[in-house]
């Protein structure tokens, strides 16, 4: 059983898992695990780490338009090193202080990979789920796409200050709590975009058609892409770039824009059923932690 | 650098990370780290997996004299089986309910070593530190001393019916928040009596003089314990029984007894300096995670 079909298991019998965070009593509660083997490229500072791993969590609670209080991370590696702790939490902080949410702390613990979870609290007073998109609306897409496949690419070439730069990005908080009182669906791209497309179709039992020309794909991309294949490889199905998707009426998206503080690009249509992309079935494929 | 050193260099920077859980706006978050090699022996279940992962953060919201909202686990593992998920959402969910939190969810990774993250999120208006205690008062421990050294002992032996019994320990949440009102220093014994007696001696810059013949020592420990010194050793050092160590004045706790719902044991008294057992010089010495 792959992560996939066990988180979906799990949805079926916890319900709130199902979405990018758990609401219980207005409080959102989300957690990530991460480690060094597939979320952190030789080269990804320890600052970039925390950054990362609270920054998850942070974009789970945006993807809920949800307010984010607190962070902490459970940190696991062979040995602590001062300096890397330090510059660990530091990154943490500073992804936090970007959000108004506040870095409380958390657990040491010896282990082998380098591997550390983030959890992120905070508050939602009238939750968006993942269900609630119609036809006759627009999916749209904060920020741009491909920035995480465009810095894996530059850490495998040897890249790092690159990739450092690219891995730090900003969790979308502040722009959730505004689309809060427009978007009917919304989660974050984290998957990817294919695959959060897919995943917002099953849970609001619709479908969806986007133009592949309107893709806000992120000039790092550009810098690294060798034709337009991977172009959309990083851009759609790489995923990790924690933008959020959202579904709404292009009327009450024009009402709040100029609050969001982030571009808001329209991708294309709600539909009836199937996912499609210029016409063509879009496949669900995507990134597995 | 060790953990414990760790920790206090990130308790000096961090404030709140130094005690139990952090405390922001009334909110208490704590979040613990537990793998397979250190924290579960052959034998232990992945319902007591969950179990234990969760219960040791709840431990800590108790530690604060808080109330336990929700849960939220991330687990990591090299394969997801659906049967072993499930229990381990089972022990997570069951341990919750002990405390009136409620499991919500969390996190798969694909992890080489077994690998959990357990966070809980509650409340606490009128949080309880390590750092209130003062001579003259008592120090109490709630439970009895030594069912996770005696656990272990029983898993060594192949008795992992046993070993599992004993792991599954009842977080005090209830008892936290009954001593609150009277507590002037709490934190859970997750490190060991003698090492939570200096944490606490540190923290209220004070000592303690307890005495051996106190102390509530688990039937268990003596089921497994072939002499003195390894009674002793198993329910003074051994630690992750998580008990909750408390000052208080007598007539205080008098006053609670009855509410507690858990017995209350005085080990000794609050003095000036120095931690003693018996007017020997207690080693400050326990479990490192």
């Amino acid at each position: 059983m792959d992560e996939r079909s066990a988180l979906g298991m799990l949805a079926d019998e916890l319900g709130p898992a199902g979405d990018d965070a758990a609401v219980i009593d207005g409080l959102v509660v989300t957690t990530d695990m991460l480690h060094e083997r597939t979320d952190f490229p030789p080269g990804t500072t320890r600052y970039t780490a925390g950054w990362r791993t609270i920054g998850a969590s942070l974009s789970d609670v945006a993807a809920m338009g949800g307010a984010a209080t607190a962070a902490v991370a459970a940190y696991g590696a062979p040995t602590f090193d001062p300096d890397e702790i330090r510059a660990f939490v530091d990154g943490a902080s500073d992804v936090c202080a970007l959000t108004g949410a506040e870095y409380v702390g958390g657990d040491l613990d010896n282990h082998d990979e380098f591997t550390v979870a983030g959890t992120v609290v905070g508050k939602a007073e009238d939750p968006v789920y993942r269900s609630g998109a119609s036809p006759g609306e627009a999916i749209y897409v904060t920020g741009t796409l491909g920035r995480t496949g465009a810095a894996v690419r530059e850490f495998d070439r040897g890249n790092v200050g690159r990739g450092n730069e690219l891995f730090q990005f900003e969790p979308r908080v502040a722009a959730g709590r505004q689309l809060a009182s427009v978007a009917t669906a919304m989660m974050d791209s984290s998957d990817g975009l294919a695959r959060s497309l897919h995943q917002l179709a099953a849970a609001s039992d619709c479908g969806f058609h986007v133009e592949w020309d309107r893709l806000p794909v992120d000039p790092s991309v550009d810098a690294v892409a060798a034709n337009e294949a991977e172009r959309r490889e990083l851009s759609t199905y790489f995923g990790e770039d924690f933008e959020l998707v959202f579904t709404a009426s292009p009327a009450a998206v024009d009402g709040v824009r100029d609050a969001v503080g982030v571009s808001l690009t329209r991708l294309g249509t709600v539909t009836d059923s199937e996912v499609l992309a210029d016409g063509e079935p879009l496949p669900d494929r995507g990134y597995t932690h």
